[in-house]
């Protein structure tokens, strides 16, 4: 039985770790902490909850969460997790992170995006890029396990194939990308009114999101070459998922024609238990991965363009199911396992 | 020409306000203030109003307010009226109030369920409730209007026929209301957040709403006894809207046998240009009232028990519409102008 | 391991009841069958299972159902139930019908209600009503369970303590409930349409639903005498869930003063699994049994009157959730398996 | 006063023409059809414009819709229009007709898209397609006025600056766009209910959307040359409301550096009344345009990419907003009027 905490609780990601948790055989939590005014039964602030678990939340007590756990889910906000994860790491703890503080390999990009100095450059060295489908083997055993973020994880997944087969044009790459309110976590903005969301529709952060340069380095390592996408994300006045809309031209190096991408892709993600390839002419909608781990992904060639759609849950595959999925492989646990 | 002018203008009833004004042809908006960090043009605080308005809103100068002003809308928070309110009244402005300040002859119930002193008994006492159906010849030129709530709104034109008449059990009345999300204004609170309230219905203020001692004050007014509702409000996952299910038992001196309830509602509100009565067995919904000043009333009457239903848009006919046929009752224009 | 069958496996309490026995380790899905133009993979009509069941939906054959079932759930219309449960009782099979065929012990009543003739008298007479917190101990080993209704479920929940103990006026009782739009199933008439719901709510069958005669025949043998509710439901603009809102006048025989009702809630529903009682002052939202199979109960006493809210899952407690519950208690589950 | 008539007045356009018209003071509605199965007060059928317009609504009868009329606009499915329009124009009335059966100068194309035959040549030779930024002067006393989609409306209006100046590469031009579900009409289909619709998003027609030829026909007028754009809508939870965001490439020709794209749009569209661009780093929101006849474009250019988001109320300013806009310009009104 694997003890585990969760620092960073009383958010979205971190109720939902705390479901998944709860359904899992081989996991007991032992210690669930959040910023908050005072210790609270965690039933309390999660009212669904109650009769699930009995456990105190409480401001996070670094030795006491050594004592208690094997493992720790790190839902914070980041530069908090640089933060809390060398004390952990020292204590020989696993820990997977669900913030951005220990995804990029290159500290000026993170510095320049997340306005703050990459503090545990360390650690940093050491960490893996929690994409599965990618990263499998070194997640294996790793200690430190950077989940990747939602943005990202519905556009590489798209997107992967085709650039480790060389066969796109790397400047014309457009990820126009839609997701549900969630993605925002519980921030409490006048933007994320309810009034002001529901029955709008908009772009933010036009080819300005912090997750660009996420998704760039993951491409470029795929291609072998710098990549830098065109990326607009959009609010959904909805709760949960991520819809990515992505147009790239072929390049030289294409597929011969009379080779299906559906097909290449189906060989790709052919031993993934979380990738499903749609049928020709038929394409994801987020009804079909919310509530799941799934990321379901469409695709439609014409000429020389390719059009492919790719959704998920951003609250699953996209942070807390993959977190799950990650400590699953690191530990040894069947992968999906409470997924 | 009446120069108007709107304090309060950044919240929802005021943003509506301006998009009726601006329809009025009688009317011209010459003063728009609110508690705002810099003066700045409305039109980039409501992009949706460019084009239409070009005027700065600042913090409110009561000296150049009422320079400028004939008449001003008040659509502040409770207790900011109160202070104003007598500076605009004593410089020979007319005043309509959208806040609860001026709204209880009785301070004492006030105090209880505002939780703050009544600091202008003076004006307090020539104030007129302002629900036309109700107190139209007092509101033709007055000189400051209560502005009534959005729940007694719907809850008292809901019941007033029957009450008028005595023909109801005066302990039974239960008011089941059920309201859109801009009824608490722009308020920056989690629980107001889109993911906290989208996909959710919950009542709140079980019996112990500030909108239940105005919709009994009314009502005792018009049966002549104290009458005290039972009165649960619930949040609805929608921008717009009030309906309200009310039940009553039909008191000793209730209508004979064959005298149709639906006949007698028609009788009452016939000269409404904004009360509809609907056929039997025909509902309100909110569809049918939302972007409309209307009060859409059904009822059913079923042995001794009698269910009305009775549905407005809040922030119309429960607020900044209101208050505009309120203006166009106080100064002679016609009562739909704009409207 | 028990081989169960799904009749009717399209609609969403179908597609529902596949989602739970898919989780369940002592049950496998053996058929699904439908009214479909064409027999189809069931995880191409709803591709949220793609990867999780293979298995062929078509026209419901009999025959072939009983060779490969030991337990059928019928999710079908109301009608076409009591014509195929027959065969199946007839088999040997343990039949759970989610419609209303065999709910009512008074033959007319359905009769008058569903305008059909009850035509398995036979079967109807050992026919067990599937609310398992009152009929727990019939439902053990019942062959043939009748599903209650989702507002029934509910409504009864929220008033059984109460009618139990004598402790209401009878006649006192309105039921002001509100239901999301999978309620009414996968219905293709244009009330259901996106744009007609969406942003609206309404009243409708206003004490005139064909829930109301089940929940009388309830709460009648609960009270041991005759009761007929008022009973008014809404429709939300939410995808599932229901809240009602229940109003009663104490009877003559209520508890004394200091006797809190909370705690009388709290001790008759005990050992109830899937019911939780809030504390003072605390209401359920539909957020907290979404996805659940709990029944939440929140209580206001004031003088005479007593406000209850009750809220669940219409697709889960008030539908598949309740049968899965009804069939691991029938079979001898743990009574939570896959809940 | 202009007599006008509605045929196919119970659709979305329809209802909505029929609230714009009944605030211009320069019209009278004299007649409304519709295929229904008897006639019917038209505040029957749209109880939101009762005590506003009395009017029986019943099977268009072209005799009497002619001796009633001067202008009839069309809110009809293709295929039905081309075969009133030929009676009513020999008959000596305007027309504006909503449907897409005279905005294809190429029967072909329209032939193809519709899969039906264009019946009326004669008279598509005189139609003008009815966007007035481009084509006010046509639609100067036009007799039969092609009303243009929604989609087109917006992907036109967001591109007609740069490919009227011969900056874009052509073959790079990407709409990837969202509608509200009205865009889809008062449609009878599985897909269209609330509960599917709700909490989902998806892509639909991807790359195969009737309206692609439609933008293809008029950027090509504006470009000199054959466009051939890569049109992908999707389907947005919400009522109303259309956002295209828009990727191209600048062309050989572009504009120098340090000339804004912005300037250069305001400049293009500077005396026209329903186009707001925004200013740098502001992106248009559904919330600013809905319930407005404006079009509100942003601008963001980097390198040799741009990227342009379009917004409009896909019922007013792409359909019956313009309907009437173009109504006014030809009937000589004052373009606004009502709007």
């Amino acid at each position: 039985m694997l003890n585990v905490g969760i620092i960073g609780a009383t958010g979205y990601a971190g109720e939902e770790l705390i479901s998944l948790l709860l359904r899992h055989e081989g996991v007991r939590i032992t210690s669930i902490s959040a910023k908050i005014p005072q210790p609270q039964d965690i039933s309390d602030i999660f009212p669904k909850l109650k009769g699930k678990i009995k456990l105190i939340c409480k401001e996070p007590d670094i030795k006491e969460i050594i004592k208690l756990t094997d493992l720790v889910f790190l839902a914070l906000p980041h530069t908090v997790s640089m933060e809390l994860a060398p004390l952990l790491l020292k204590a020989g703890k696993r820990v997977i992170d669900l913030s951005a503080d220990y995804r990029f390999a290159d500290t000026a990009v993170y510095e320049k995006f997340y306005q703050t100095k990459q503090k545990d450059p360390a650690n940093l060295a050491q960490a893996v890029y929690g994409l599965p489908e990618i990263y499998r083997a070194k997640i294996k055993g790793a200690k430190l396990i950077a989940n990747p973020g939602c943005y990202p994880t519905a556009s590489i997944l798209g997107l992967a194939p085709l650039l480790a087969l060389g066969q796109v044009d790397l400047a014309s790459i457009i990820i126009d990308a839609k997701s549900g309110v969630t993605g925002a976590g519980r921030k409490l903005a006048e933007g994320f009114l309810f009034s002001e969301i529901n029955e709008d529709f908009k772009a933010y952060k036009v080819n300005a999101h912090q997750h660009a340069p996420e998704i760039n380095q993951e491409l470029s390592k795929l291609a072998g070459k710098k990549v830098s996408v065109t990326f607009v994300p959009h609010l959904l006045p909805l709760n949960r998922g991520i819809l990515a809309t992505i147009y790239v031209k072929k390049g030289a190096k294409a597929a011969k024609k009379g080779q299906s991408l559906i097909d290449l892709y189906r060989k790709f993600y052919k031993l993934e238990p979380f990738v499903r390839i749609k049928k020709e002419r038929q394409f994801p909608r987020l009804k079909d991965v919310v509530g799941t781990n799934f990321c379901d992904i469409g695709i439609k060639e014409e000429g020389g363009s390719v059009i492919i759609i790719s959704a998920i849950d951003n609250l699953l595959k996209g942070a807390s199911g993959q977190a799950v999925q990650n400590m699953n492989i690191a530990c040894g646990f069947a992968e999906n396992t409470a997924l």
